[in-house]
């Protein structure tokens, strides 16, 4: 933690720009131009790009009292990361535009912007431009990620076949868990100044809200054993909203065993204590920034040993709905209760 | 003019979004899947690709007293291709996000996005994604601008060579002369409210501010006539900042004759009347979204006849400094006084 304090406007627009990209090196032979001209230039030379965009606004999608400057700058990388690996693409450039109000200090905005390098090395994505302004309250940040994926190798939402399985990589829920602890102990200290949050030990759940990381890992496993999901969509706001995306794009219905859901042990034994049922904490909680995907039942094989994927169900006809199975043997139709940032 | 209100909670951000694009039609053969999945899939089959990216933030980059919705989403949309054109590509796709407080409406929101597909269509772009989410204050918006160039005929800022020509499009200063009036009528207003805003039919000026074009005739041009400029700008701070920024990255000095600088007429008899200096607001005003650029005298014949390019100086030994030759034949050092953000 940086105690000093500069003003940004002691380094104006040019100068600031020139300080937070000093250390920005490029990794990625299909960037050619990066930061410093009106726009950068790429040569994916003849794969197809995939692009998207996001945009985190303060107060509606994190809360500065609870989410220390480096972990924001990291996610706010790893959000748009997570979208472009569920194109089956691999990232390979970002742009990242920020608006701060004058609260905020270079040092602030060093923070910041080492989370956002930390991401960038990990995944080994290249900053390519972006654009720093003033806000008139609460800190901006916009982040377009461009991948890049072999000629109509991409993953859409819109493929599941019915009897395909339906698979999620990781564990789910923890994120919601995590963010319900900090939202429990933010009140706490608001109401009983002075009192020191009680975080009990939960660093995983903590860990997934606040420091997400992207698939990388099973896109690259579904290159080594040449698996093409039919269908994929990342987890941000809840396994039921995803698949209820998949079901929807793709014109299918879908049957989900709640006994299947991956939910971490230290989650599940935390979601209990707090009384929340884990199963819904997965269904409807988000942020957990995991896969969904379908995939032909002839590659059962080929993610069987996988222990990091999980079969949770499989896709059906449209007529038949998106129903869940649960643990009790009961049938429910399945229904989004995804985040909104409109309510 | 809309005068219903529809609140954009009725739709739900899903709902929005399908609203928002439901009239969004794709135009270009390299955009291969657009709006709906977790990215857009390009394919500009053997093009370099150029990226940027512009962040708008109410109260800093427009005033919504005198921005109407439509004006805001067409401008939005042009100072982003504007960048593309200056790097001698043409724009292909955008994305577009934008984060509302909840006194914007549905209509107030479908205002702004005809702007936006105005601009898509005038220019050939297809919208391909972006984001809609809630702010604590004010509107903010978030364009990405994707165009295609052959490859390695991308023009930087830093490629001008000692003599050449020092080049500008279409005219300057009017959009500062556009804003200026405005914010002088936001002022009388609000002083005496009731009193109806004098913009001396002033259309051109209060024009080019509101409502800008982006020169794609000219990168069309270039191309016609097989141009390749050395160096290229777009003029959005004032064309001191910009020329400044072509010597310093080409290591360049160079000398601008301020007879030459083009000033459309009726902008500058009302410079004159508010007792402005018209070569002032040529230099520093900013926002004309011209484009600034540097020729081998070899293809000064090919540009003489194009009534709307005008060699404003040439380009000097690095040594020799950045010079402004005014009127009276006195020389001066020029200096950036564009617009800061950070003030």
């Amino acid at each position: 933690m940086n105690h000093e304090r500069t003003e940004i406007s002691t380094l104006g627009e040019f100068g600031l720009i020139d300080h937070l990209t000093k250390n920005n090196e490029i990794k990625n032979a299909s960037t050619i131009v990066s930061v410093g001209d009106d726009a950068a230039v790429l040569d994916h030379l003849g794969k197809q790009i995939v692009v998207t965009t996001d945009m985190l606004v303060e107060g509606i999608h994190f809360d500065m009292m609870y989410t220390p400057l480096k972990h924001l700058g990291y996610k706010s990388v790893i959000v748009n990361l997570s979208d472009v690996y569920a194109m089956n693409a691999m990232p390979q450039q970002i742009t990242m535009s920020i608006a701060f109000s004058n609260r905020f200090s270079v040092e602030a905005l060093d923070e910041f912007y080492e989370g956002v390098y930390a991401a960038c090395n990990r995944y080994n994505v290249d900053l390519i431009g972006g654009d720093t302004t003033s806000s008139q309250k609460g800190f901006i940040i916009s982040v377009t990620a461009i991948g890049e994926v072999a000629p109509d190798k991409f993953v859409k939402r819109s493929g599941a076949k019915i009897n395909d399985l339906i698979c999620v990589s990781g564990d789910l829920g923890a994120a919601f868990l995590g963010l319900t602890i900090l939202e429990r102990e933010k009140k706490i200290f608001l109401e009983t100044k002075g009192v020191q949050p009680n975080l009990e030990n939960q660093d995983y759940i903590i860990g997934r809200f606040l420091k997400p990381e992207a698939r990388k890992d099973i896109i690259e496993f579904f290159a080594t054993n040449e698996i093409i999901p039919t269908s994929m969509i990342d987890i941000s706001d809840g396994l039921s909203s995803e698949l209820l995306h998949i079901c929807r794009q793709s014109e299918k219905g879908c049957v989900l065993y709640e006994e299947k859901i991956p939910v971490n042990d230290m989650a599940r034994q935390f979601a209990y204590k707090l009384e929340i049922d884990p199963t819904a904490c997965a269904l409807s909680g988000g942020e957990d920034y995991e896969l969904l995907f379908t995939i032909n039942q002839k590659d059962y094989d080929k993610i069987v040993a996988k222990s990091d994927i999980t079969v949770v169900g499989h896709i059906t006809e449209k007529d038949a709905g998106a129903l869940l199975i649960t643990k009790g043997g009961n049938k429910h139709k399945l229904t989004a209760q995804g985040w909104n940032a409109f309510v």
